[in-house]
């Protein structure tokens, strides 16, 4: 198998190339403008044909460097139906099976950060865009549908029941970490295994927001504060953990 | 492929068990007393026969755990030639692979923890022992002819030199990580990059042990500080970083 991990200097943003070494077919995920040229290269030298660009959600650049990449090869855009994007060619469900030489990729839709986030299956291993970062819960876009509790739902009842093992890489490096695995993350987000974990997660949420992420939120999407605050489910949550 | 990580819980050791999903062979790596019974049922449960117990260093409990599993099986316990115990049934050096139903497990020769200390590469991971720790450097047994010039070279010019992607499953858990990849290591280890690099790691390492490591390693070994000061190489590092 050939695996590939690549960063954008600056946002911390992650993208992955997943390559069958038989067939030489090849999948990309989540690519941004910056990494076309690095891609096209190491596909070239290692005779990788690119069958399919897939997307954790429809991130700022990534219709771009996938429309580039679709240029070079025969590799159809893929990502959830609910992403309602002229550049998509095939649209996921939850469920659905992808194939790539002699490698299948399972489709989990993981609503939350957008209404359209899904999480890629490989083996052991989890592409969870930035649904779930490798320490802890990602963020969500108030003003592109994301939902704190479907977030919620979506790491708690989906993805850290894996096991233990397995293996998540982000969309997003957080805190200089770009992987991490589900027993870890169990380990160390308390809300998973409180009985009242959805509250003690909104409420953490709702505490984080105001104070940091909000800043960098409206610096990245023009959301001003009072959007996040208007559209967030806590306030009215009042339970202890 | 099965693959599975247990701790052990107070001293955060770490033993590990891999399967070859078709034939149903397994191999343990570095069992605990503490691990046998729950390592017995998991195969028992699985239909997995026991081939190797595989030693990355002769720890404390290491042999016990072995031989209480190779009661229950046809395993061989397995170590590099200077471990120099007993209990061994084959010696490995540097280069040697092992086989388990249709998957490979090469051999590396990474002393300076202990003279015997081998790390076991399967596909994209590495099994380092208390070599090298998903938070950097182990420590050294003086006592146990540990050797931190050694220890410098075996992970800088070795386990380091792996592709970014590889991913480290050490034999201890630090800072509560238990896992880490070789990009992020090479990326938070300042010395590996450094032009100076031995001396940088030699004088962080040289400044670690009286602080906190030695009180540790005073207690679990019985060793001195004087002890270590004596064995330590540092002393007659001047170089700046």
């Amino acid at each position: 198998m050939i695996f590939k991990q690549l960063c954008t200097p600056g946002s911390g943003l992650l993208t992955y190339l997943l390559g069958d070494s038989v067939t030489r077919e090849a999948v990309v995920l989540d690519p941004l403008p910056a990494q076309v040229e690095t891609l096209l290269t190491f596909m070239a030298e290692r005779g990788l044909v690119l069958r399919y660009v897939l997307e954790t959600h429809m991130h700022e650049g990534h219709p771009e460097a996938a429309l580039a990449l679709k240029q070079h090869s025969e590799a159809r855009i893929v990502a959830h139906e609910c992403a309602k994007s002229e550049h998509v060619d095939m649209c996921l469900r939850d469920g659905d099976l992808l194939y790539f030489g002699e490698e299948t990729l399972r489709v989990i839709h993981t609503p939350g950060h957008t209404p359209c986030a899904v999480t890629y299956w490989w083996e052991d291993r989890l592409f969870t865009g930035e649904t779930l970062l490798a320490t802890g819960a990602g963020r969500c876009h108030p003003r592109a549908g994301g939902d704190p509790q479907k977030l919620y739902h979506s790491i708690a009842s989906r993805l850290l029941t894996f096991p233990g093992e397995t293996l998540v890489y982000p969309g997003r490096e957080s805190k200089g970490r770009r992987l991490v695995s589900i027993e870890e993350l169990r380990r160390h987000n308390n809300w998973f295994t409180n009985r009242r974990g959805g509250q003690v997660f909104l409420r953490a949420y709702q505490r984080l927001l105001p104070d940091k992420a909000i800043k960098e939120e409206s610096n990245n999407t023009g959301v001003q504060e009072d959007d996040v605050h208007h559209y967030m489910p806590g306030q009215d949550v009042s339970a202890s953990s």
